[in-house]
Formats: C-alpha cells, structure tokens, sequence
C-alpha cells in the first residue's frame, strides 16, 4: 500500500529564528502591522510504501530522525494517509 | 484576539525539486527504499491580532500571496486556530 506522509519540521521554541526575524521585518514593511512571531521551518511530502498505516507512520518518524530533522534544535510532526488511487 | 497561522508552501507539481531529489537520495543510501517521491516545502507559523479568524485567514493568506509563497512556483495552504491563553 501507498501512503502519503506529510513532516513538518520546526525550530525549538529556545532557539534563535532569523530567516524569521527577516521573514518579519519585511512583512512590516508591507505594512502587515498585525502579525507577530514568525518563525520558519520545513515540510517534507514523501510516499512510503509500508503494509499499514502504524508502518508508514514508524517509517516517516524514523526517517525524521535520522536526516530529515536536527534532533538537538529542531522538533517534527509527521502525518500520515492513503494514496487514493487514481480514477 | 490573537490567532495562530500556519501557512504551508509548496512546489506546484510541475517544478523540479532539487532539494527534494537530494532528500530522496540521502534516504536511500540510509536503506529507506520504502520512501519516494520526497519533495521539500516551507512551513511559516506566525501570530496575528485580528478582531476573528475569517481576518486572520485573509490576513495570513494575503501575506503568503505577497511576500511567503511565490505564485508562479508555489501553492500555499492557511490553518489558522485561536491562541489559548497561558493558564
């Protein structure tokens, strides 16, 4: 079976963000006065192919682990579903 | 009222995605051959005050049409959800 999981990758809230920092000063350049607290990480879209669901969630998570986060600054989320099948 | 927004940006299906290619070879060569199809996105969370979450949906989406996501290239997707307040 075909899942599709969905990581997202974020910086721990004690560390430093400055491409979010930037992302916000310019923001307040364009006179988005109202937003607050940007902060920037990752999304990662993969296919695994793993007999359940529980399989493809294990699969992502280790993967996440490994090499698609930095355990030491950065925290991940993964979710997962079923390819629906074309047609 | 203070809103939480999560803006997802990704590659439109058309684009090549180099970053994402890397992914999927790093991947393999640490034996995840279950995994395919590896594309990289961004994730941006952002607070925003705004008097509902309708405003704070355009706000946020105006933002990642302006300055987060670049329309020629990339989707995005807005989540926005209230700020519970601490205590």
């Amino acid at each position: 079976m075909t899942y599709k999981a969905q990581v997202t990758v974020t910086l721990r809230p004690s560390i430093l963000d400055p491409q979010g920092k930037a992302t916000h000063h310019a923001l307040t350049q364009l006179e988005f006065d109202q937003i607050n607290h940007v902060r920037i990480g990752k999304f990662i879209e993969m296919e695994i192919e793993a007999p359940s669901p529980g399989d493809a969630q294990r699969i992502a998570e280790d993967a996440a682990d490994k090499l698609l986060a930095n355990p030491v600054m950065e925290d991940f989320s993964v979710h997962v579903e079923e390819v629906q099948p074309v047609g």
